[in-house]
């Protein structure tokens, strides 16, 4: 069977002047390989008839279907609409369930019915309509030649909404795709490199149909196996033994045998040692709880934490010494090691972690420089700290803290540390 | 004038499955953009020699620049070095001044010199070695037919350095773009239409040469205004008088008259009031005071905060009454001001914010349904509080939320609320 190819393309001047980050054709692509269909290419493009025309006639001659987002908001600079209909041939025509649709939506939420709004019910008479039921715009299902193009908002809650309850089960209906499987584990601790050099040999062995893929992130390093399914049960077990052989060569760094997030990752003990976690954060100023916290059911297990950016409030609610910050500093083990225990103290907890360091760009000494923070975990038999030294930019090292302080906390409640 | 434009191409099978989102592109594009040269498109491909090439093939027919990020790895899964060097004619030798870098850098820290860290020093003959002082694979800068072609690693940190220190310069001392000027101010608590509604007359008389552009995200909606400028001096002025005209439009929505995050707005009213900022965070976790602590310097206004995910916090630190969650619920106008008032008296803070608010999927009820949040702020003198409605999913409640709290602390502060 042939693989089902898809190209995204993202419309937007913002996209190109940067003030917007694409999330949703990362987010897109997941569902689309998940379902079998492989993404080729992601295109962005601005707001500009000619563009999108072109990108078009590109795209189309590579892929089986396009996915277009963006461009179709109730403003002035969105010209999306109106070139697809020309470039299909057709003209606007008023969809009334869409009409519908919007009149009902701006009463529910009190507003007045804009001609902004009511032209979004208008669409081209040689599309299907896609239903958006979360926002205004609606979306559009095109075909030329065999080939697909779905127009979608850019909005990505009501994007995320047509794909998951129209786009891709029609999209797997009509292309009926292969199994393209993916097998991922998470490691963190050592270097991409080292890690490859380790698995030199691994890779040679693994057979044509199967590729890894080592992909870095703020302290961890997935390693992805992925197997083309031409014959969908064969490649699923060759895939469970190279994953295990895999998994048993960097079992000492591993950190999760599956695609999960750190916050799922720490649900996951939490909720296998029953226990409840507590923050107390210095230079990570609240996004461990935050990552903690982002998942639902989280507040079976986490009962909160104290920020404690300024020395007072780590003397005044964590209970750390004054004479320990004036002797070895706020950022310190001393001081680590009296955070983690005042938070299990004000916060009742089962386990708590504790994190203080400099983050740059400013603050930093010959003894310590920008970068060095300490991590201390605990529960109320044992405590254990950690030095980690960063050498990056503010946020990356924000964003390599909260990692090792989940991590250090994972591998403290299993009793590795 | 001709406009100067480029193409950003960026390279890795982990961009077309969704494992990692490109916040490289947007980052280039803005910095693009500062210098006058103009985004033209941007595409992700995978690690496939066939697709770079013919990429490279079909970009170049329509840009001046093509920026390559990405696939310099020191991985197997890397393959672009080869395809360039092939593509441009050339072949791989090895560059000296990078080869010592490699080993200086790897003893530095301690680590062995690996082969495959040090096939990272061998280039195409036929480019132009740009140094990367921040990590091993190094950039590289090829000409053919007056259009130029730099690639880079993926490794945003990397890549950063690279562009700042050495591939925007070189790109404006031989491109020599004209200027385009962009001016953005942030408003807040109106939806896209409305605002839209309202500048419709505006829009219209706006010159040929600017152009309106809407950006929402997350509570926040950025109006841009961008000038094609020719003729800078004149570009800037009429830029700088419709922006004027726009500002008087949009005043009482208004958050910032300049393209600033919310930490940067909260830093700008902190020290204009010359007072310190505590929290007090139910459902968002610690994610106000991450995003307060994410910039340099917050240190000298933010103190810290408490994290009440739990009641027992609420009560045991904040000192929220009992009788008040018995009585009106965890989310309650009550329980958000004894919350921050709490906050102030354990921080001892001038001002503090706190938030109380259920961001599902689960917990919400008839009367407090997903998506309640109450907010409070307050001083010593003075409380103000108010009830949000979102009606979306976790992550933009959550996400939602924390914007909402940073503008109505903005407004108390000033005294507007």
């Amino acid at each position: 069977m042939e693989k089902v190819t898809a190209t995204i393309i993202t419309i937007g001047d913002e996209l190109l002047i940067g003030q917007t980050i694409d999330t949703n054709s990362a987010w897109m692509a997941q569902q689309l390989n998940a379902a079998g269909i492989w993404v080729h290419r992601r295109v962005a493009i601005g707001d500009d008839a000619n563009a999108i025309a072109q990108a078009l006639d590109e795209e189309k001659s590579k892929t089986n279907i396009i996915l277009i987002t963006g461009g179709l908001g109730p403003t002035a600079d969105d010209i999306t609409k109106p070139t697809l209909c020309k470039y299909f041939g057709g003209k606007l025509v008023e969809h009334a369930p869409t009409k519908a649709r919007l009149i009902e939506m701006m009463q529910k939420r009190g507003l007045a019915t804009l001609d902004r709004n009511m032209q979004q019910a208008m669409v081209p008479d040689v599309c299907t309509v896609i239903d958006n039921l979360r926002g205004t715009a609606p979306g559009m299902w095109f075909e030329q030649n065999g080939k697909v193009f779905v127009s979608m908002p850019g909005v990505p809650f009501e994007m995320k909404g047509l794909m998951e309850a129209s786009v891709i089960p029609a999209l797997v209906e009509k292309f009926q795709p292969p199994g393209l499987l993916h097998k991922t584990l998470l490691t963190a601790g050592m270097g991409e490199s080292f890690v490859a050099e380790r698995l030199v040999d691994f890779e040679a062995q693994l057979p044509g149909n199967i590729k890894l893929a080592y992909l870095p992130s703020f302290g961890v390093l997935k390693l992805r196996l992925t197997a083309n399914g031409v014959d969908k049960i064969a490649a699923e077990k060759e895939l469970e033994i190279q994953f295990h052989k895999l998994a048993a060569l960097v079992e000492d760094i591993m950190v999760a045998d599956e695609d999960i997030s750190m916050a799922e990752i720490v649900a996951q003990i939490m909720r296998k040692a029953g226990a409840s976690i507590g923050t107390a954060e210095s230079c990570t100023g609240g996004g461990i709880g935050a990552v903690i916290s982002s998942i639902a059911g989280s507040s079976d297990y986490f009962k909160g934490g104290v920020t404690s950016y300024a020395n007072e409030v780590k003397t005044g609610i964590l209970g750390v010494q004054e004479n320990t910050l004036k002797l070895y500093g706020a950022v310190s083990e001393e001081t680590a090691l009296e955070m983690v225990n005042g938070a299990l103290k004000v916060l009742h907890t089962d386990y708590a972690v504790a994190v203080t360091g400099i983050m740059g760009p400013g603050g930093g000494s010959d003894d310590k420089p920008v970068g060095t923070v300490w991590i201390a975990t605990a529960n109320n038999k044992r405590a254990y700290t950690r030095k980690y030294e960063w050498r990056y930019d503010r946020k990356r090292n924000t964003a390599l803290t909260i990692t090792a302080a989940l991590v250090q906390l994972k591998r403290f409640v299993e009793a590795k540390l």
